[in-house]
């Protein structure tokens, strides 16, 4: 991506996890948001990564990107350990415990754009502190295409005035059924949407797990289930996967139409049901446009209702 | 219906609620799953109720079913009160918590079909001791073109042995995740649908509330969403008006095709959507096939999606 115009810009966390879940467990292996989304993404349009990872971070994890139009310029390296981070599933999966949580490198974490990342079209705000995600935002040369925000409980009720300064520089705003019932303060998620339209992002995306996605625009709603799986080892990332899918998609579009939405949202739901059925990143990594095609094909073809 | 050939047969509840929900409170209104059942279904397809009621069961009452093909033949009218159930929702109205169960005439039931009844074509059993459920089935003096089934967590857990002669019997299972979980010994879905088709029932259906509804068939796996509303008032009767719409429909096929049965999801799932709409079978004794339509026209058009 060196000297090439950045499309996509993620910024977010590059860390390890060790994690349990009832399928097994694994120490030590690549995660973090931006991993996640940049591997997910990367599938249909190039991105660029601003995170920071510590001295712990190998050869072997940078190799992880290589290979994939992922740029890595924003990826810097600092002395320290990188965030590290340990939870456990129970048989439900719906929810992670967290066992440990080591910021380490990550509590230092000040995002600082690369020249060319700052005239990025379009910016993914991963879920990190919101003041800076202001500064990222700041930081832009330009005004993106689009700006898509990830956020979660811990900001929104911790430090919700700064959450509110973000949410009113975005166009996409992606959280969970808790969190946006909590940003809104309404339980019911139509009104939730209305309520965070006014805040200030005009597209609502609900990631609800095993149950699928929501998606509420000025244009129409739409929903879409999970893919259907037999085996789910490991949910870690499933959001983040579905994020990149989803935004890496839109990426490639002219505008945010409601038509363009719906494809993103199947292609993002596929993109995270490759990541559930393997622990971290393991399935994301190999993944080929073949498989992605034809779990987009079937999926599609499966939620397809003939008109009334 | 008296006199014509029976079609669709229904054999449930009809009851009397007081329910209280966050939206206000209302007595002694007519509940029941044959009736929400029925005036669901009769939308699509007559239908014969097989139910008990006692002499409280007014003119007023009779009065709500009068007007819509529904066959009362083998609605028993017997000494005592009628089958009464108070219930509690709290905000998140997902489940209701029993105050009250009257059982009055309900607990002397034993289903009696009239004769025209025992031939009928497609049968539905709703949420009954699964000993009656397979009473009603020998008393049909020939074999339906479909069964369908509804039970809960109190006869899975109370009466499994019944309840496993009963299924090898049927056709189409209908219960919500925590049944099929129960029943299946299997956390996931497609995994349960495997186990559960052993069981007997060729077609899984699971609903899933306000995530909506997940259809598993020999043919392949359908997922609706709910639709989405502002304002959920009652959501009692959702479920047994959802079995209402999706077997009314299917009833009117040459078969349980897996095309046939995506569009009986949508239907079951718009009908279920006017029921919580309002307290208790207000809206649906008031509900024109045009507002069905319309509503049926934007759902589907709302979840569509284009092919890959």
């Amino acid at each position: 991506m060196n000297g090439a115009p950045v499309s996509l810009l993620a910024v977010g966390s590059v860390a390890f996890d060790d994690l349990e879940t009832p399928s097994g467990r694994r120490e030590k292996i690549l995660g973090g948001s931006a991993s996640y989304f940049s591997l997910s993404a990367s599938h249909f349009r190039s991105v660029d990564i601003v995170a920071v990872v510590g001295e712990d971070f190998g050869p072997e994890h940078f190799q992880v990107f290589a290979g994939r139009p992922i740029g890595l310029d924003g990826l810097a390296q600092v002395p320290g350990k990188s965030f590290q981070w340990k939870g456990i599933y129970g048989q439900d999966l719906n929810e992670a415990k967290t066992l440990e949580t080591h910021l380490n490198v990550f509590a230092g974490f000040r995002p600082e754009l690369p020249i060319a990342s700052r005239e990025a079209s379009f910016l993914f705000l991963g879920n990190i502190d919101p003041v800076l995600q202001l500064e990222v935002v700041k930081q832009m040369t330009r005004r993106p295409r689009w700006i898509a925000l990830d956020t979660m409980n811990f900001w929104i009720e911790g430090s919700k005035e700064a959450l509110l300064c973000v949410l009113k520089e975005i166009d996409i705003l992606l959280v969970n059924e808790t969190e946006a019932r909590s940003l809104s303060g309404e339980r019911n998620l139509v009104k939730a949407y209305q309520k965070i339209q006014a805040l200030g992002p005009r597209i609502l995306v609900v990631k609800r797990g095993e149950h699928g996605v929501s998606l509420f625009t000025p244009e129409g709603y739409f929903m879409a289930p999970a893919y259907p799986l037999e085996e789910v080892h490991d949910p870690t990332g499933a959001g983040d996967t579905f994020a990149g899918g989803f935004l890496g998609y839109l990426a490639t579009l002219e505008s945010l139409d409601l038509e363009g939405m719906k494809q993103a949202t199947i292609l993002g739901t596929v993109m995270a049901s490759f990541t559930v059925e393997a622990f971290g990143t393991a399935q994301l990594e190999t993944l080929t446009s073949a498989r992605i095609q034809e779990r987009s094909r079937h999926f599609s073809s499966m939620i397809r209702v003939s008109a009334f």
